[in-house]
């Protein structure tokens, strides 16, 4: 990340329109691919016979190995590009403990939620049927409790970029895969939920092509947004305490 | 780990502290999206129609996929800061070792319990319907099965800390991905069996949420702890046998 | 790659003859065990009882599985030998972009299509039943949505090739596994559609076996074609802007 | 490897010995969770009612998986033990190229038939029902075919063995990945034909204590040891083309 000159906060402006750019591009694709992933499963779902209709289980399944690996592999590609972001939750944690600086963090979010609404529209022009990628709330779920899972799940993966991306060591290069299967294990839990979006971006790129169809979208903002907080306020708890220092053998 | 000196037992007493209360939100960050998959599994099934309810073996895949991926992820988040183990009986090996004082093991124990006990209480509070994610043993096991199964996995899940941590090499950053892969073979054997505990604190937790509710509860404490001196044992016979000069190529 | 000599593009034809040999053993690898899941899967399917017959989900999570593995095992041991590109797409954009003079392209490209050709004719042989891992698309998607989910999933395709493989890094001794990986999140969205070749050699191989049972063959010639075309282009722009400035720290 | 010495083939028979005694506990380790976890999907699919019963995709996916990770991390464990092969016709192919010795590679095979045998008892010891870890071929499938199914999948296998582990370069420590995830995408090619045996000593283990019950036992012999004369061939004809000029980028 390019450090602040006194020139003040757009001395760089230049190069973060570039990344800004990029990081757009890169959000299309990984949203290409992961929400694509959920439109295949639920058009798959809707062509099988009743006697071999797939079960919840399975159905959660493929979605959670579709935006786990299309994580993966996305922050993989764009990691030396533009960081591999691709959330604004994740790049207002970046902010919080001083890695991204303001402009940057206001264009990449920009970016990133125009970039959920180009991957939407183009997946409703390429696949038949409406778009099936919307998340929302279980029957049986309180947005109370969508918040708070949406607040775990978010600070789950805000943790892994932080702890494996902005920290430097051996394995650093290969943070991209520690963080998609990060996303992997949340939506394990979380997607029968709340859908798992652990992204603003995610949950508002298909609700605006969509229409909005589904109540509660504020659930996607606020309960990420809250996870963001948590997992900042442990990395400076982790770094005040010289985390380092606790267990040197690692 | 810090080196016992002449001041006693309790000369790094802070440093073990702070590291035991990190372990504990390690462990309950673990088990959160651990049995947090368990119950989305079990809510899941009873959510299906009849003609798509999922098979036996979809809900162990499911089970073991939400396990594996969450111990290799939380391991590798929290491995330069705690270690990362999660686990009483890994703790132990590592005290039989060596690697591990005898204050930090007993406050590393403590911390992994009460973790454990955290993330069911969130997960209680989060989902509808009851916990689900109690292990307990499959109706055709009797009781000593049962601790041969945990013996062995549990051993298996040691002896991968053992080489690929404890002990230093170039894949030692990559450890949690051997670590957490070993956790997923071992539940695909052990998860219809036994529920494939392999950590007291793992059955320990969800247990006393729930009020011990299954019988033979004394097999997840009975079992990982033989594994875990099993385990440690075969560390002892590789290093007396020098096993490095076994093979030197690798 | 063996750089261009005053001698003329044949001057390393003794060379480029060798590589394009063990390309086709590669990609005869590759496609042997990736179109071989696909034939099991179809084996599979037609040998369950109608209570348990597979669903749709199960049937291309199986696919994609296999062919992302398979990808990722034989690209890795192939990685030192040619390159293990298996893909005359890819083939086509190392080209454009200065990596593989045009005289190995040519070579590379024959080798890839015959070994698809072998691998097609070797599974004839060894499985009962028909041949089953044509691509063809589905129902509800017209031509033009083919060979546009065919582009965006190559030039993904592509752009791990370019990013991982023919950048140096501190990961580039993994990129297979970028690679594997990124077709298996592809497939997870395309193979549902229009069977996720991104790659016209293995569409082409099955194609021959089996004499072009299937229409729109040309849409795995154009699609792939196009996504070799746009990715090049952004790697080429990518290289223009300079990224790696962009976010120096990674 | 121990290079030979003049004092002839039985200089190193020490340290051979030790090696043999614990491959026969890595081999035990291997089998007991990849086989445990067949006899878990076998077990599983017993005890689904008729309209859970798993499908034949999800069966062959379970043991893919139980079998592909068992030996990834086995393998990863024993790496730098013994060097982790756990299969006579891997050491059979190693001795050819030279790189274990006669009198280790007797040892050897004794302790990985041994630990196989010790694997499958201990397996019908601790689960309910008859072994079901037994290879068999499939009912349209003739000998031949099977033969030949087990010659291509055990080469891939015993390929991945000498381009990753016993070719040294920046990934070698992370061989066991790729070796364990190339047995994985040949199980889901083979494991429907023939139970993707790819290894003489996960047959014959099985087969000793369930007293051969299937025909055709003589395949798993005759088809990874013709696989493992076609990958040392092939690496041979490789060492003698130069492989590493063809390609020298990477």
């Amino acid at each position: 990340m390019p450090k602040m000159t006194r020139r003040g906060h757009f001395a760089t402006i230049r190069i973060d329109i570039k990344a800004a750019i990029l990081e757009c591009v890169g959000t299309t694709f990984f949203l290409l691919f992961g929400l694509g992933g959920i439109q295949a499963a639920t058009a798959g779902t809707l062509a099988s016979s009743s006697e071999s209709a797939p079960s919840q289980i399975e159905h959660v399944l493929y979605i959670s190995t579709s935006m786990g690996l299309s994580l993966l592999v996305s922050a993989w590609l764009f990691f030396r590009i533009t960081g591999g972001l691709f959330n604004p939750n994740v790049t207002l944690a970046l902010m919080l403990v001083g890695v991204v600086p303001p402009v940057r963090f206001v264009l990449m979010c920009i970016a990133q939620l125009l970039g959920a609404i180009i991957a939407s529209a183009i997946l409703c022009g390429l696949t038949p049927g409406p778009l099936a990628s919307n998340t929302f709330l279980q029957s049986d779920i309180n947005a109370a409790q969508g918040v708070f899972i949406e607040m775990f799940a978010t600070a789950a993966l805000v943790t892994a970029v932080l702890m494996l991306a902005a920290e430097k060591h051996q394995a650093t290069p290969f943070a991209p895969i520690g963080i998609g299967l990060t996303l992997f294990a949340c939506h394990l839990f979380a997607v029968f939920y709340t859908g798992a979006a652990m992204n603003t971006a995610r949950a508002f790129g298909p609700a605006v092509v969509t229409g909005f169809t589904y109540p509660h979208h504020w659930v996607y903002w606020l309960g990420p947004f809250l996870g963001s907080l948590l997992a900042s306020g442990f990395y400076i708890l982790l770094k005040y305490m010289h985390y380092q220092d606790l267990n040197p053998a690692q």
